[in-house]
């Protein structure tokens, strides 16, 4: 039977992720395109309702070997649950993958986000973090959600990948510091040469606009991105980007 | 007296620069916002018309010692001119700058697009450019505008610090080969080390889904970025800020 209600329950329910309330509630968040489906089950997540529009019968097989209920749907029933202009066929709601916040750190690259607001940033970030490979990302309190439907869209299926911490960013650096960790953080007030590099290293990445916290950068050495041009500052993800490349090449290169 | 009308001539006029078209032919293109507006300022930019909602009386004798007409509207007018959800109050048509493709190119580093045709990501990464200093920016025929309103608006002024270059890309890195470019341009297929450095280096920056296109690949040297995650690229503009920034800096340690 096809659904062609979009005040269908299944559907009133997919939607209700689009609110952090919903996802809360639920323990579930929703995706969407075929390419972050098809990441979703080769990460092994769990899914809960997979909407798939008539006419396409692929992965079918594949969606209810993850868990999903799979429902065909009319185009207009994916319109309403999507979040892009020309959704793809496939959509799901999935099971969010809860980390326990760890009592001793893993060994390697840390990213701790202190109030990195843009839904579109938290993604990109997240999978700048994950091409590089860092052991996990602490997000603190006042960070966007990453698994809203920008964020997990931007980050094509990183939020899979790397362990996410939801924590309280200055405890969690006195822990990492406790622990051995070297403290870092971009700031324009810091030298422009790279701390010393040890293979035990948490870099901070602080608000689009206002940069780390004062009383979370005292806690850091303050490095400041060498820059030669006429620019004030880069682009929020970008910034963000060039540090976590910089910070693992150099730990990889110690190896 | 205030403009009221959206349907006011000079507000159409100020509208016809959404398009490339309307670009063209007139040879402006819009901005918004104060920082943008102060940035163009600053730059030397010549103004054609300002829009000031009324109410606001900052800035009138900068923007007519800059050359613009200046208009005092309302804020339904300032709304049906701009582009971001909540507009600031002034906007204005600008002299789009015009750089003759140069004979013989300047030493540094050129940056080079071929086919990059996200309007954001072009803004991005002309921003990236220009904090670390590249000496000019060839834009293949495929890429984006940028010179469109939301380039400009990501790009925070730097399409006004660096020189734009519209040209073929393929002519221009023979060119730039003939006159002792390294051409360099990040690839899958690449080696994970960063080739030789010299004070003349061309930074090929390929399309978001692509790459750099094969013939154009044959004609450098292929780099790949080293990642050690599980993501297989990165955003668009994160990818091309850290190749930037890596060139720059290695660049700069040379001197």
């Amino acid at each position: 039977m096809i659904i062609e209600s979009t005040r269908n329950e299944t559907v009133k329910r997919a939607k209700s992720l689009a609110n952090r309330k919903g996802r809360l509630e639920s323990g579930l968040h929703f995706i969407e395109g075929e390419r972050l489906v098809r990441e979703a089950v080769v990460s092994g997540v769990e899914f809960h309702d997979a909407f798939i529009e008539e006419g396409h019968d692929l992965m079918v097989a594949v969606l209810q070997g993850s868990g999903a209920h799979v429902h065909v749907v009319s185009r207009s029933v994916i319109r309403s649950l999507t979040n892009t202009n020309e959704p793809q066929w496939v959509c799901a709601t999935v099971k969010t993958p809860l980390y326990e916040l760890p009592r001793y750190y893993p060994d390697g690259l840390i990213v701790v986000l202190d109030c990195v607001q843009d839904p579109g940033n938290i993604g990109s970030i997240l999978r700048s973090a994950d091409a590089f490979g860092v052991s996990g990302i602490v997000l603190g309190n006042g960070c966007a959600d990453p698994f809203a439907p920008k964020p997990v869209r931007a980050s094509m299926g990183s939020v899979y990948h790397v362990p996410l911490w939801f924590a309280d960013v200055t405890e969690e650096l006195t822990k990492l510091k406790n622990q051995g960790f070297s403290l870092v953080c971009g700031h324009l007030d810091g030298e422009e040469v790279f701390p010393e590099v040890s293979g035990k290293m948490a870099l901070i990445i602080g608000n689009e606009g206002n940069g780390v916290d004062d009383g979370v950068a005292d806690m850091c050495i303050k490095y400041r991105l060498p820059m030669y041009g006429f620019a004030e500052s880069l682009n929020a993800s970008v910034a963000a980007g060039i540090l976590i490349y910089e910070t693992a090449t150099k730990m990889h290169n110690l190896i």
